[in-house]
């Protein structure tokens, strides 16, 4: 069994408003020195019967986790 | 300047809902095999001016960036 963690990340260019929400707040509580904030996701599962883990992995995030228009994903598969 | 990583998720015996319907895809996919899907939130931002950024890091993770009723967090700063 493998366990796959799939980070998922908006390519950089593309507004991250979320990041930007959450570095105003940070901001407005007086962490004044945070910057470039960005907001990902992490999808870890658990994967039985794959012959590469990784490739099956690399499969779902094109097919399914990622949005690869406007998104990056890293896998690590463990 | 420190470059502060944050996953946040859900703790273990909250019902991950995202995670039940990204397993439910993958399967509907055709891969059988993915189990404990769990989805979480990834944020990274760079921190200038702290003298200690974990700890201040944590205290972001307190006052905004976890709901610690029903998410855990893990820092890593660098």
């Amino acid at each position: 069994m493998a366990k796959i963690k799939v980070h998922v990340f908006l390519k950089p260019g593309v507004l991250d408003v979320q990041g930007k929400a959450v570095e105003g707040a940070l901001q407005g509580l007086g962490w004044s020195g945070v910057s470039n904030a960005r907001v990902g996701k992490l999808i870890e599962f658990d994967l039985t019967g794959a012959e590469d883990p990784q490739a099956e992995a690399k499969k779902m995030c094109e097919q399914l986790l990622a949005n690869t228009v406007i998104e990056s994903y890293r896998i690590e598969a463990t």
